[in-house]
Formats: C-alpha cells, sequence, structure tokens
C-alpha cells in the first residue's frame, strides 16, 4: 500500500507551536515526523447503544460471485451511534427554540443548525487535551466510570493546568474521561445494563460550568463519553442547571462531541507531555443532518 | 455558532512550504489566514446515481413533536454513491485475485484491505491539484464533459507544468476534469441519459500510465469524475490496458478517489498560483468497509 | 410439523360451486381436499427489478451465536419489486387527480387510497384464470414472452371461452401470460436486457379494452407480467389510451396486481378444467402504503 | 372502489359447518353474506417494540413532484415488531437443536424450517376462537392487561366450553386476551412502561399445558399478546417448564402467532355466538424469514 509513503514525508507536524512575531504569520516547526491520530471509535462499538432507539448499522457487502468487485450499503446508520457531532439542531433550548432563533420547522426541513453547514465550512483549530483520567488519579480522586461521576469546574481547571495550557477563542477542548474505551471492553451484560442505566460520565451542569465554558470562548467540547454532561441529568431543573445541552447547544452554539475515541490521543499527550494539537474534522455533507461522525484526527 | 473563531486563529496555513533545512524539519510560512477548503459534495449530489444499484441515501428525521430534540438514521446509504474513496477491496487484479495477496473471501469477511484500515491511520499529506480543465482549455484542447474524454500521460504532464510542481513520492493526487460541477448543473433528463451510458472523462488506461504513475510513486488519485479513468473502458482487453483500476487498485494498492468536489479548490489555486495542499482525510471507521466517503479537507 | 394437518381437514374446498336455490345461500360442495394454492413470487424473485429504482430486500437475520433464537430484518424493501397489488395512491388518472377525487397530497400523507384501507377489510372473492399462454398456443398464436406482446380483447374473451366461464361483478381477474417464469429462468444477461427495455406482454390499452373491463364490473385484475397493459405503453396518447393504469387506477378504481406466481394455479386450472377460485388476499396492513405484496391464495 | 362489489357476492360462508354426510365431502351451508374479518394490526401499532431491539419500519414514499404516480419502500421492517407468525427457525429447543433436526446453520442460512416454507403451501383452515376477556370476566376472576396474568390449561378449557367447540386436529387456536387493543390505547409512558418491563399476559408452561396441546394436535396457537405464553418466562426452569417457545416451536414444530388483531373477531364471535372461522393466511414468500407478519384474515 503507498499510503505508508505519506508517514515519511509528513507537511506539517508541530511541538508547541513558536510564533514567529511576524502579524498573521505562525511559523509552526517540526521536531519531528508524526502521524495523524484518528480521533474516530468504529461504526458499530458501541453495541447495544447507550441511548434507546439507535444501533449499529447493518452492513451488507455486495459481490457477484466469480468476479472481481465488491461494492456496499449501509442501512439503519444512526450517526450518534457512535462517535458524533451534534449538530446545532440536535437539541433546542426549548421546543421550538433552536440556536440563533431557528424553529423546530427549520431543522426539521434542513433549513437552519443541520450538519451540512458546518461540511460545507470543515472545521480545523487548535485543540486541547484536558485528560481526566490521569488528572483525577493523580490528584488522589480516581472515580467509577460506569457512573455518572461528575466533573465541576475546579476538576477541568485542575486538568487543565497539568496539561500546562491556556485556552484560546475558538479552542476544540477534547475530555478525556476513559468511558469509550471502558465501555467497549466490558461483558455485554454489563454494557446491556450501563445503556439501561444510561449512566455515564462527563462535566457538571450549572451556572458555573456554563459561565466558566462561555468566557473560555471555546467552539466546541469533544469528548469520549456519551453526553459531554455527567448523564442522566436533573432533566426538570432549569436552564442553567439541568440538561446542559439546553445552554451549550441551544444558547451558545457550542458544538458537542461523544463517544470518540481519545485513549491513543491521550497516552501520547502523556508520553511527550504537550496537550495541544491541530484537530481536522470533516463532518459529513449530509443535508439535513442531525448528527455526524466526527471524521476527525489530530496532528502533532 | 463559535466555530467561525476557528477562522480567526488558524494554527497553520501555507504558502509554498519553505523548507529551512534541518533535517527532517520544516517550517510552514503563513503569509494569511485562510479556512480548510472541503471537499465532499453532499451525499444526495448524484441522483441519479451512475452506477446503476447505487442511490441517495434515505434519510429519516426523528422528532417527537413538542419536544427540544432531533436525532436521525440513514438507510440505503452507498458510501460509493457519492464523493469517496475506493478501498482496496473494491476491485481486485482479477477474481480473488485482490492487492497483495488477499483474496475475495478476505475482503468478503473483512480481514484485509477494506477501509479501516486507512482509517485507523487517518489520511494526511502533500495534496497536488492537477487542473485538466483549465490546462485543456489553455492548451487550446476543450472537451465534452459528458462523454469518454481521455486525458494520456501528455495531458498530465501539461496539468503537472502548468501547475508548478514536481511530484514526490506519497502525493496524492487531484484531478480536476469539472465532471462533477457538470453533472449536479444538468436536467434530469441528460443525467439520466449520462447515467445509462455511464460515459465520463478520466486518465487513459494502458502501460504508459502505469509506468507515469508508478514512477511518480503518487499514494493516491483522487478526483471529481466518476471512474478516474476515462468510462466505460475496454474491459475485455488486458492489463496494463482495459479497466485501470485492476492496476491501480489490484496491483499498484493506490487510493482511488472520486466524484470528489474541487471546484472551489480548484479556483482557489488558479486565483494564487499554488498547487499544493495539505490533504486530511478520516474515512469512516467503517468495519469492512468497501468505499467511504473522504472525509477530506484541502488546507492551504 | 403439524400444519400438514391442516390437509386433512380443508373446511371448503370446491368443484365448480352449485348454487343450491335459496336466495342469499350458496352451498359449495367438495369432492375432493385440496390445498390453498399461493400466487406470491418470493420477494427476491425479480432481480434486477424490472422498474429501475425498486430492488431485492436486503435482509438481515439477527443471531447471538451459542443462543436457541433467531430474529430478522428487512432493508431497502419496495413492495412493487416482486408480487404485488397497486394501491389507489400508485397512478392518478393526472398529476393531483387520483381516483374519486383523491389529491397528491391525499396520497403522499396516507389520508386517501393507500393500502391500509383494503388491509382493513381483506379481500376474499371470485377469482378466475384466464390462461393467455394456452389460449394463444390453442389458438395457433404463441407470442415471445420477453416482448410487449399485446393482448386485446378479442384475445381475452377467446381465454374467458376457453376458460368455461361468464364474468360476474366483483370479479378478480388473474391473467397468465408466462412473464413471471419466464423471466426467473433467464441467464442474467438476458434478464438485464429485459430489464434496461421495460418491453413485457399484457393487455391493450385503449377504448375497446376499457369498456370491456368496466362493463364486466371486474374488481380487480391481476397478472403475472409486470403491469398489466403491454408496457412500456405510449405514455404521450391521451386516455383512454396509453398508459392504461391512469384509466383502469385513476378512473375505475380498480385493484391491479402484477408479478404474481400464476404458474401452479394455471396448471392446476388445465388439469381439472375449472377456471374459477376462490380468492383471499390480505394486504398488508401499511398505513401510507402504497403498494403491497398481494399475501393471495387461491382455494379451489 | 370495485371491491366493495365483493361484499355483494361472497363465495363463501359458513355458519357450524353441516356434514352432508358423503365421505369425503363437505357442503357449507351459507345463512348470510359476510365480509372477511383481517387479523393483522397495523405495522407500526407497537410503539415502542415491546422486544428491544425491534421497531416500528421506516417507510418512504417516493413521487417525483408534478407527476401522476407514488412508489414506496420500507427500511428496518422487523416482521415481529407487530403481527407476527413466528417461524420454526425462531426458537429451538436448545442453541442448535431446532424443531425436527435443523441445526442453527440450517436456520441462519435459510435451509430449514424458515418462513418461505409455510409460505410456498399458504395456510388455510379452520380457526376457533378462544375468548379469555370474556370467558374470565364471565368466570369473576377478570385479569390485568399489562402484567404477566398466566392462564392455566383449566382457563383454556374454560373458554373452550364456553366457545361451544371441540377441537380437532389441525386447528388453529386463537386466543383472545384484550393486549393488543390495550397496548394501543395506552399514553406512550405507560406503553414505555410496559416494553421496559415486557410483562405480559399469555398461557402457562409446563407439562399440562404441553400435554394439553399436544393432544389436542393444534397446529398452530395465535393470540393478541406478546408471547402467547406469559411474560417473562422463568428462562432459567428447563422445559417442559421455563420459556414454552422451546417446547412448542423446538419439540412441537407449532406455529406461534403474536400480537394479532383479534377485537373485531372476538367481538363478532360474542355477537352471534360462532366462535369457529376458516382462516386463510398467506406468509410472505421471504427465503430465510424468520417471521412474518400473518397476513391473515377470518372468514365466518
Amino acid at each position: 500500500m503507498l499510503l505508508p509513503l505519506l508517514a515519511l514525508v509528513q507537511v506539517i507536524t508541530s511541538a508547541p507551536p513558536v510564533y514567529d512575531g511576524r502579524q498573521g504569520q505562525l511559523a509552526i516547526r517540526v521536531p519531528r515526523v508524526a502521524a495523524p491520530v484518528p480521533l474516530d471509535a468504529p461504526l458499530d462499538a458501541f453495541v447495544p447503544a447507550i441511548a434507546s432507539g439507535r444501533g449499529a448499522p447493518r452492513h451488507h457487502v455486495l459481490h457477484a460471485p466469480g468476479t472481481a468487485g465488491f461494492d456496499d450499503v449501509y442501512d439503519n446508520f444512526f450517526p450518534q451511534a457512535s462517535s458524533q457531532w451534534d449538530s446545532l439542531g440536535h437539541v433546542g433550548y426549548g421546543p421550538d427554540a433552536f440556536y440563533n432563533g431557528a424553529t423546530g420547522d427549520d431543522v426539521a426541513n434542513g433549513r437552519r443548525n443541520t450538519v451540512e453547514h458546518w461540511a460545507r465550512h470543515g472545521i480545523a483549530g487548535r485543540g486541547v487535551v484536558l485528560d481526566l483520567v490521569r488528572t483525577m488519579a493523580d490528584a488522589g480522586r480516581p472515580y467509577e466510570i460506569g457512573t455518572s461521576a461528575t466533573f465541576g469546574v475546579d476538576d477541568l481547571e485542575r486538568a487543565r493546568e497539568r496539561a500546562g495550557v491556556e485556552f484560546r477563542p475558538g479552542d476544540i477542548l477534547l475530555l478525556h474521561t476513559g468511558f469509550a474505551a471502558w465501555y467497549m471492553a466490558q461483558a455485554p451484560g454489563e454494557r446491556y445494563r450501563v445503556a439501561r442505566a444510561m449512566s455515564t460520565p462527563g462535566i457538571a451542569s450549572g451556572e458555573e460550568m456554563c459561565r466558566y465554558l462561555w468566557d473560555a470562548h471555546v467552539a466546541a467540547v469533544a469528548c469520549d463519553t456519551f453526553a459531554v454532561e455527567a448523564f442522566p441529568p436533573a432533566f426538570g431543573e432549569p436552564p442553567p442547571g439541568g440538561f446542559l445541552h439546553r445552554m451549550l447547544i441551544g444558547q451558545f452554539g457550542m458544538a458537542l462531541g461523544e463517544l470518540w475515541w481519545l485513549e491513543d490521543l491521550a497516552a501520547d499527550c502523556a508520553e511527550d507531555g504537550v496537550a495541544e494539537v491541530f484537530l481536522v474534522s470533516a463532518p459529513l455533507h449530509a443535508p439535513g443532518g442531525i448528527g455526524s461522525p466526527p471524521n476527525a484526527v489530530a496532528i502533532k
């Protein structure tokens, strides 16, 4: 296969980026050649799907015996059954109150807030890895992954400091909780229990968290857990508490990513001490799409 | 939406890359900030599908009236109905003779050559845009797009020279023929005629072309037409003539991309005279997958 | 399997029905025990589908290894890809002019003319087999099945006389042309040729045929060919010529059945000389359905 | 619509059948004309599906605007999500021990025990309605439908006596518990509770019930509840207790039908005091099928 040749001639890699002073110019010094780190789990990684109603796609390989060709097709492909971006049409602040004034009808008919709007631009920017697994272990506060373990602002701050980074506007936060890997490693019986209970770790809801994320002006929060926020939330509580999606998507217009595969990236960051990456993501160009696989790689 | 903040803080952009001399190091100077250029056409762009048996996906948006949430699911999703990568399992040199010794059974059961092997690595490298539309027009040799117009080695060379680039091992060639945009702009009647006839432009088959691409050691050839090679080929002719996929995929292990959206990128290259890009692609992490959307962006 | 016990205790079978004279009463004498004759071809019998855009369903058998249970699911299930009833929403007299005043919107939203209206009643009545294969052979006028061979009123009359039946209001005509069996027996290459050309035998269009069927007051015309009428019709001709579906469905509200399996029934009728049957059909109870498998048996 | 003409000329109806004494002959006297009573609930009647993993089909109506034609297609069509027959491949006596010596591989590959074997014969025979709703009410022993209310042999006997019928070999029992109608009438919240708990009424498991059904030599037991047997069973108990499907399907080869629509038929039987019917069912001619809609009507 010829693609390995790419590994020898990486155009761009980076150690901590060095700003070279000229206005609008940024030089990226490359101390080593590295391969991109993919961040999508397999399409069928989460079986059973944690959200009822979703499931792994049904894949048909098409082949006429005796010929030299194959084709394929997918049915029952839920973009949110595995690693995903939530579009701005996935959750609103309230019924008929979606981000930036879009109505339920706008979303249902793919006029506004759906995923193709991101696909037409692509996503490329600075990713910052906050490794909650290692941070909480170092702090002597390990947590049980198959529960609604909750990370507050102070925990995120601890992780940010451990990562040695400052937030910049437009950052994409990558939160490593360990959930995806843990879920995939459980026996079917335990996975069914977790799926039924939908108890998964994540960040806290409430005003403090909302202010923290807004003030950082992060463009997106992606993670390897089910819902970004600890789940299940207190659905009945009013915002800015309760279901945090209503604020982050419905009010802030943040891109939320869930069930990403962050084990390899987190291990790499632990090894070289570098927690910032060039994050590139090309969501499916899906008209009217509500979710999409991230189709994301981290380059560092 | 906060993602526009990304546009202000592009980590990496490039004018012609400047090699700064140190072994293994590459500094990328950034004269301007640019957004990534997405290269995927919409999932439903090619209706009718040019290959019979494929078609646009059927998309269901799921929503309980009166609630603030949407989800979605796709059926009949053919990864090769729109912009695509062909995996190394799509076409073999012969029945049961797939790239690198894989058998038909290896492919059918997703053991070898299928698309997840690329997804686990990601694709990031140097892309080179060969604009056949502008090249042939400049050379006084325009062609009719809805036909099997054929580009030989000399045409590719002419385009390479016009682009001002030398090939490097591992390059990803991006061939702009104008077909995708042309097809999408036709009235349904004309599109049905073309789909039935399957007459589409592309590169020539034969030994000269095979040697040219092999000697350049390109890792991949992606294009905006149906089949990379002019279609239909002379299926009965033996390799290295006849159906070029048998050589490029089945023997060389090249990644072939088809029906990509290259209009915006080609226009951008025409404007600034820069034909090389940083090409990032994250194929779907689809176990046993035969094809995938490119999920590709060009960064320059 | 216990169902064979049913064969020993058939509640109702019939030789030519004997009317016993009392008003509203019908005695059915049973000289022999017979099994029902199913009239549905397999769901995947017609590959490629003769109408482009349709195809055989994709069937997934679901099974956890080591367990004693199986389940299954179908994707890409086109009710009109194999044996079918056309609902009264399938074809209108004109755009927005469907049977009995229904609009396109009525059909699209499943309010009127869709198949569940038949399912809620069931179909049970007198079926009359007109065997055009044997009739035309006897008359020294055999026809080529893979063509648009056309049967006029005189041919139907000849078949009716040969069958020894008089039409009664509410009859379900069962026209045996031999097409389904012929198509299923062809090599793939010939089937692709026929599917592309869509040349299939059937009844003539025009005023004479319309009057003939209307005067007979038949409730339904089912057949083993693609379109009931010879195909392709002269689409541009105005009714009552041209596309006969516009008259039979759009104006008369007849139930048209296509691609039924009639070989066994026709052979049975040839053997015992009895061409009338008790026809029972339970279309799928499919809200908003445009077509349905016949789910039909003939009992005689 | 012309099908109503069928109502005027019903070929066969029956009051209690009168045997006219000649060997092998059965005269059916018809005191009145009646329409068939369909027994299939709508495809989307049970939402959420009671068995996790199943769900209502996704229906696409296909229509080019401005034309006079519609077509349609179904994805995610689970034959066991609504009214159904279980084929003899649905449940085995044990892993790899399916009815009549069939292996799991036989079933998985559609060689034995799958539904097309029934479709090729059709099902037509004597149906006997046992109305447990009215029987238990009359006996002063009403039951709560949304629970695992269990009917023993004595309850079935009470219902048989109330129906005034004797079983005959080959009979198809039709058990009316009221569950389907009850489920469809519940608010979504209650339906989700029942679906999660899977607590549904049905017959008892154990040796007494097995002997009773075997000695009656019934060919099939169809019902309007989820599983024929009270659910959930004591899965860990060995046969003939525990999961009754293992005996009835896996050992006896009985056809089990579930979630049929029996309200109309039960009401009709209550009104005229006639509990036997001519039951006709045409399962889908689905190669390798594990389940099928019943496509059933009762004629009386």
